[in-house]
């Protein structure tokens, strides 16, 4: 067996079978074939597609690449959500505590923010103290005693799907479903994931452009799921604007804290709410839409997932007192408001263009092991639907660069869509598969 | 522009325009595009092909990504001829002074051997002191003065085309004619040729492996010929046994010594042959295959050609007495005949084979900076159509490592295909198209 063979066959229209599949992973990963042989592979795959026995057999073979993680003494359902990246996307915060303070035991390893999409472990780290870094014991022994855990990526999971992340999207393989959806799996196959949801982001802040587009891949992984005996589900999320009002590391970190004491955005609100009912259906087997919504609203409500927060945090050493009160969190050095230069009602808050401001002033990552600033972010005031007038604050950037202040401003306000037509309210949860 | 939405492009079967074209060849001659995405835009091309107009951008570009060569103040006509490899192949060395000798100024720009196909600086270096790197003045100097000159590539000729060349065979498109023909028009392109032949080699041998795949490429390097006012025409001739009856440094000097003295094995005067008629038809601007034929035998008959091998060496510091008495010629270690198991006829004698062993004995490389022993080969007895008895010599192995006769004797008695059906004679010469 060789890789040309294999290029070739992919070529031809042929379907690889296991071996091949499993070689071409191996060789990957142990850095045995070149870039460019990984580049073609990719590109024939994305013109001639996987059937569901490769894509079966890709994804757990990527899983397989490095380390795994077994939970199953932990709990008897393992628990995953994973989205598909946004601008302002703090679900995953929110969420945790939220399930476990429903009495579902829930272990999460998150990622670093890359490009316009932050990262949930960046974030926690915005809390003095916080450590994403222990050991999986602790992290096991975390998830028995407080309920949940919230740690990051220091085994080696999945180096297969890495390496095919940064080369899809070297040749434009980014939107390239069955890549996608192997990439996905691979990663919760390797967290030993039985009860999995996805957030599939879709709009200008995601690599999903649409929704048509979304509900194939959302298809796509829940059939996978079913080939590989995993109770999988997706729901579909608008990603046109960014999720909440705040997009940076404390600055989301405060909205976090905000919403798990009653000040919850509506769409952040609807996305939690929405996710939580479907793990909530997953668990327990049976669907139950309305009775899992009232119980999740209800530890919202009486402080019982604001606790939970706080238990991870004491156990995972970060300092309660920022939690306690929101106002300790360090502000950036300059913060400017955008003012609208128009009246009318906001039509869109284009979420690519804010996110690529958040990199530019220090809130995001470019390379991997660039440093974020935690103080620099965005926040806005007015989003979809909003009227506003001339001169009013749309937004403010915070920066401690005073020489980046006037173009990110200036390109901030370009974010704004603002129209005299009447703009129609959409809820942002686009669908729900099973 | 960007690279990304040039692979989409393609991807999508649309034209890219001479700007794109551009833009790709000058970013993979800086580097400043990725290997996976020369792989991904390669693997595209080969599935979708190239346009005429695409083509003759493609050439162009490589052909101007580095130094170019103008030998218009040498000669009117800048003849070039190339041969796409070969096990064997010494014509180069005897076809430039042949032109040479018929009044045809011929500066050659050669390069050195990799994989099986040999290198013609490499056998000119088995001459005690034969200088391949000689200034371009001094090369343009000699053109004028003696004729010819053969000379390494000092410069940097079309560096874009060493790039492609590279991936090319890491992802599979080795065979894709339009790449081929891209490269190959691309190094004539940037050594100033204006009269282009085309040895396209077809069988075992070479990478391409049948008749109709090599009149293909012939009719489109033909065509892209015109495309760029260039006269060029292609032979296509026999490569699935090697060409003459030595394989290795000193001893196809050797033979190519002895068939300039009218020792002419009948393979390698038909591919000479063959090819100095189809120069002179180019440079002459007509057909007259017969009276160039007759003259370039004379030229080999009367010795001229001969003469002005020795002229073309002692420019260049070679030791002539090596080329006026062979036998000075150094030779391996151990010499070990290889001995037919059975009667019959020789059916074939399979070119990959012996040029594989003759890598395994050190007479080629396999890496850019390997070095080669110029006293190991092979020389073989037997060719197709001969008559064999069982014990008789079909072969001898020619290695200083005595390590490694054992395995090249067992596997070089399999390159021996031996029947007792007769053997239908057939010429080397496939096909000449203009």
């Amino acid at each position: 067996m060789d890789i040309k063979s294999i290029i070739v066959k992919k070529r031809s229209r042929d379907v690889l079978n296991d071996d091949e599949i499993k070689y071409f992973v191996s060789k990957m990963t142990k850095g045995e074939i070149t870039e460019a042989q990984i580049g073609a592979l990719l590109s024939y795959i994305y013109t001639t597609g996987l059937t569901e026995q490769e894509l079966v057999c890709l994804a757990q073979a990527m899983a397989n690449s490095g380390d795994k993680i077994d939970l199953s003494d932990v709990a008897d359902n393992i628990v995953d959500k994973h989205s598909t990246g946004g601008v302002g996307d703090k679900v995953t915060l929110i969420l945790i505590p939220v399930i476990a303070a429903l009495g579902i035991p829930v272990g999460k390893i998150s990622s670093r923010g890359y490009g316009i999409t932050g990262g949930t472990l960046d974030k926690l780290e915005s809390i003095p103290g916080f450590n994403v870094n222990i050991s999986i014991e602790d992290f096991k022994k975390q998830v028995k005693e407080v309920g949940a855990s919230i740690i990051g990526q220091k085994l080696n999971l999945a180096p297969a799907e890495t390496i095919m992340y940064k080369i899809r999207n070297q040749v434009a393989c980014q939107d390239s479903l069955p890549i996608i959806a192997a990439s996905l799996m691979s990663l919760k196959l390797a967290t030993g994931a039985n009860k999995i949801v996805f957030d599939i982001t879709c709009g200008k802040g995601t690599y999903v452009k649409n929704l048509e587009e979304a509900r194939r891949l959302g298809k796509l992984l829940i059939r996978l799921g079913k080939n590989l005996k995993k109770d999988v589900a997706c729901i579909i999320t608008d990603m046109d604007e960014p999720l909440g009002y705040s997009v940076g590391h404390n600055l989301e970190i405060e909205e976090t804290i905000n919403a798990l004491n009653g000040k919850m955005p509506e769409d952040l609100g609807n996305v939690v709410v929405t996710l939580g009912t479907v793990i909530l259906n997953l668990v327990n087997g049976k669907k139950n839409d309305e009775e899992h919504k009232e119980a999740i609203k209800e530890v919202l409500r009486n402080g019982a997932a604001y606790e939970k927060f706080k238990e991870i945090v004491k156990a995972q050493s970060g300092d309660l007192s920022y939690v306690e009160n929101v106002d300790k969190f360090e502000k950036a050095k300059y913060i400017v408001p955008v003012y609208a230069e128009k009246d009318g009602t906001i039509e869109s808050v284009d979420a690519d263009i804010v996110g690529s401001i958040a990199i530019y002033i220090g809130a995001g990552r470019t390379k991997e092991n660039n440093e974020v600033n935690h103080r620099s972010g965005i926040t806005i005031l007015k989003k979809k639907g909003d009227p506003v007038s001339t001169g009013e604050t749309l937004a403010y950037i915070h920066s401690d660069d005073e020489s980046k202040i006037k173009g990110a401003t200036e390109n901030l306000r370009d974010a704004f869509k603002i129209t005299n037509k009447k703009v129609q309210f959409k809820s942002n949860i686009l669908d729900i598969l099973y």
